[in-house]
């Protein structure tokens, strides 16, 4: 009998990785963080000895879900000013407020309060871009989450920096002070076609293959930005990239909403990963994705809520769910894109795209133990055929019962367990009695 | 000091009537099942003295949601084949499994199941067609709901009734027997233009009149429903049903994804409502209907789930984010549809089409006391600068946290009070069983 840390039993286990296979009555066996094992009850029972033992009889146990594209910090504005015109609301509401508000306090602060909500809701990595990046890393640490921190640049000045190398340099230093961290990696975050040169493209592409960051970017999210980008550049964004030499499988562009047959054919051709965020390309009125497309052309997809800015919740069952219903009005077909594909795309599409692939995204042995428990007895989940399809179309945030990262249970009963409930409401009352006395 | 049932208090109410309205640190209240007054506490103090008091701290009261749309006793049905195409969703599994198994029993059970899953959510009135009407009345009855009944009309036959008349015969002889229940109405409920003839159409346009009953009708779904009608009557169904004289404000016409400028245009002079179904409007892959327009030109708007084999939550807060945020990508305008609006549809919009904009719908005096309220304080909510916007972009579900019909609350602290869940769950299963065995 092998003697290990952990040993989850579960009616349903969806391991994502081989794709489409739902074990029923299996295991999984826990050790230092990572998966040891994914066998039958009965073997498990037989073979290992569990300091710990998790039993889940009316539940379906997933990989964690990876947050492929956010602004943690932005909780703090949640709400702020909605149902406006997009310039107005970045203008006069978003902009403003960032410019007199954000500060490494705010970052981590905002940053504290996303964590508790995402990890909640089943999220164990999230793919970040804000300022200060340094103070969202160590937001993400006292969670206990996972994280892939943005080290972001634009061309404009800000409170975190001055110019694009300004940027950079403060994005580098604070990722060499947290190379230890087994929970956290980065990636490089030019912002956007729209607030970044070619000069800055430049230097981030020269860093990430110094360094091999992959590139988290927006990316074709509206028609403006295409059209701007035509006036300035005599091109549309994604050639100007291509022309850079960024489009390679380091690149997450985000959003991708409109995009041209020879766009997608680029995008495929060149390994790239989309980070679909279909509340937000709503909410902004951006557009609606040609998600079943992108999927049939072999594109890696990962899923994002965004910001609370433009979406308002950070919650990857409600992104799941939209992102399958939208696919199928969009293309006029409903079985357009299926409950396992979207499931993929929440979990190991996202930990692809951030080059984690061999360590989480999946329920495989050797991967580091990130899981989460949907509760699957409730009267408003009853009858339940298909757990997967459950999972995408029933299911809600609330019904995650557990979530454990690197072996570490953060989340029981739907409780956040190290979480202060109450002081994280009390520290967003602060920043709201602050940013709109 | 005048005597009452209840008073409510809230940090927020929302009555919808006047509309926009957010009523702060103000009190309902209510006696003999009806709403009183709408007063300011400290006024509700002095005036009033209850029986019974309630204190919602940190809450937002509204109207009880009022589904527009749905097929209760599908919930047996929920998730049975998702991700399939449309028609061999229908023929192959959901047909068959009607045919198998629908019956009296079968639409109780599942009207139960489905009214404690919308109690719980903050639904406290719906709008139903499915066969068995009687057995949906009974059901609703059971659960405290109100409901409007539809008498089911369709040109074939099957478990419940044999043609036209032998289905509205059997409507009309369940309403008979329940014609005293207060929390009951009726709509005649032909199925849809493709399933009921000129004849069927005619007889339940002069049943509408001679009882006043207002007319529940699937309208323009799809393309395919739109090139059939065209096909076999040489014109569109709208126009099918103007020759036929049933474009009035009686007329309910569910989905209505797919018009034209004209139609819009026939649909608002003739002061029909609609209930629009986002989420099955998606997953059935039917198309985005055209809120923005259709509410600018002052139709009256509902919001329905569906019934839960299309949707399959039963849920109208979700509806109510949905619909805000696909008006927004589909108009290309940010600010097009905005939270008030959509509350305004899931309230007082539904309550209007069932002609009940006297007794529901608002938290007016005068009005039944159905009532909803919402927690806020919770930290995945936090910070709140506009209740309103809250409740449409970042509330679920989960944080309704009572609910009244009438005056008699059937939902305290986010449990159901007179429910068994676990009976209910129980109910589902044997059902389960039987429909997959």
């Amino acid at each position: 009998m092998e003697v290990v840390d952990l040993l989850i039993e579960a009616r349903w286990i969806v391991p994502v990785d081989p794709a489409g296979v739902v074990l029923e009555s299996h295991a999984v066996v826990i050790n230092d963080g990572r998966i040891v094992a994914v066998v039958p009850q009965s073997e498990a029972a037989s073979c290992f000895s569990a300091r710990s033992h998790k039993r889940l009889e009316q539940h379906v146990l997933i990989p964690g879900l990876v947050n492929l594209h956010t602004h943690a910090a932005m909780t703090l504005l949640r709400g702020l000013a909605d149902d406006l015109p997009l310039m107005e609301w970045l203008q006069r509401h978003v902009w403003p407020a960032e410019a007199q508000h954000v500060s490494e306090q705010f970052v981590y602060d905002g940053t504290l309060l996303a964590c508790a909500e995402m990890l909640r809701g089943g999220i164990t990595c999230f793919n970040d871009m804000y300022f200060f990046p340094g103070a969202a890393a160590d937001a993400a640490l006292a969670s206990g989450m996972r994280a892939a921190i943005g080290l972001i640049t634009v061309d404009f000045p800000s409170s975190y920096a001055t110019d694009a190398d300004d940027y950079l340099a403060k994005g580098l230093a604070a990722r060499d002070q947290r190379l230890e961290e087994p929970l956290l990696s980065f990636c490089l975050a030019p912002h956007a076609p729209y607030t970044v040169g070619d000069g800055g493209f430049s230097r981030v592409l020269t860093l990430a293959e110094q360094v091999e960051l992959p590139i988290h970017v927006h990316l074709h999210e509206t028609i403006q930005e295409i059209e701007e980008s035509v006036q300035r550049f005599g091109i549309r964004p994604i050639e100007r990239l291509r022309r850079l030499g960024m489009l390679s499988p380091a690149l997450i562009a985000v959003h991708a909403v409109h995009l041209d047959a020879h766009e997608i054919e680029l995008l495929a051709q060149q390994g790239c990963s989309i980070a679909h965020c279909p509340s937000s390309n709503l909410k902004l009125a951006s557009g609606i994705a040609p998600l079943a497309e992108l999927a049939a052309k072999g594109i890696n997809i990962g899923l994002g809520t965004d910001g609370a800015a433009s979406n308002n919740r950070l919650d990857l069952l409600q992104e799941m769910r939209l992102a399958a219903l939208l696919a199928k009005a969009q293309s006029g077909r409903a079985d357009a894109i299926k409950a396992h594909q979207v499931l993929h795309m929440a979990t190991l599409g996202g930990a692809r795209a951030l080059g984690l692939e061999a360590r989480i995204g999946s329920i495989t042995p050797g991967k580091a133990a990130d899981l989460c428990a949907v509760a699957l007895d409730e009267f408003a989940l009853a009858p339940c055929y298909e757990p997967v399809s459950h999972l995408t179309y029933a299911v809600a945030r609330e019904h995650v019962s557990a979530v454990w990262v690197a072996g570490r249970m953060l989340v029981e009963n739907g409780q956040l367990i190290e979480s202060n409930e109450t002081g994280l409401i009390k520290l967003a009352l602060l920043w709201q009695n602050k940013i709109r006395p």
